[in-house]
């Protein structure tokens, strides 16, 4: 096994390049969002960590929900707006909020007029999809632990 | 499914009655530890996360490696001392470490003169186990989930 670091200061971690998996006309949704990998470096393979940063105005995903892995989220910074379901509720930190598998749909949105700052983790289920209640996008997680995009009658974006 | 809490204030969730699964004659390696469990109030399966509050001088384990489970943990207060394998490091608030299943052995013990405060996070892969290279425990997840502790011989606690 490759030598991982000891310990990592979370905000000196570089912004992951490639902003989202989203298709063209669905990626300016997530305008203003910067995620730093916190898992990967130390050969975590179960589960993902970010500490997500979100401009004002910018949202942590499009609504959604995972069919087979569980998340939850923990805010550091600001005040970002939570999502889930039909109901809204405005977060400070020191907040956490979790979302099962097969739950209801989920997003935040950052309303405040500064950054807000969350950590994020999600599970690596295999055989995930996630289905996206107000657009027209599925994800199929791949053998080889990819995502698949596609619309949702499955063709192409 | 029964409806969980949208969110919760972290701090405001009670500390966990019973504060650990090991024998009487190790539990005092964990004195003045105090930890909230914040994903199974969402109803999350497949990780755990804790708030995890260490007075002066307390540990977050005893030295330890997951057999499948992958861990993680955040620093929000304080500087506990981290210990990974033979190395040992002084950890700050925004500092954060994972600790890949099968990988090298590791504990925190706050040093420090003030609490120190964590976000720990783990998976629950089936059939883990735990290794405990220091003391003379063994500990393996039941089919349940529940952990069955026991010497390294196999003999009852």
């Amino acid at each position: 096994m490759t030598e991982g670091p000891t310990a990592l200061r979370a905000a000196d971690v570089p912004p992951r390049p490639r902003p989202s998996g989203y298709p063209p006309d669905l990626a300016p949704k997530l305008a203003g969002r910067e995620k730093r990998v916190l898992g990967d470096p130390f050969g975590l393979a179960n589960f993902g960590v970010n500490l997500t940063r979100l401009a004002p105005g910018a949202a942590s995903s499009i609504h959604h929900v995972h069919a087979k892995s569980d998340e939850w989220i923990y805010v550091l910074e600001g005040t970002p707006t939570l999502h889930v379901g039909e109901a809204e509720r405005l977060l400070s930190p020191g907040d956490c909020a979790g979302f099962p598998a097969g739950g209801p749909p989920h997003h935040l949105v950052n309303r405040g007029d500064r950054d807000a700052v969350i950590l994020e983790v999600g599970d690596r289920a295999a055989g995930d999809s996630v289905f996206y209640p107000e657009d027209d996008l599925a994800a199929a997680m791949q053998p080889d632990g990819t995502w698949r995009y596609t619309r949702k009658d499955g063709s192409p974006l």
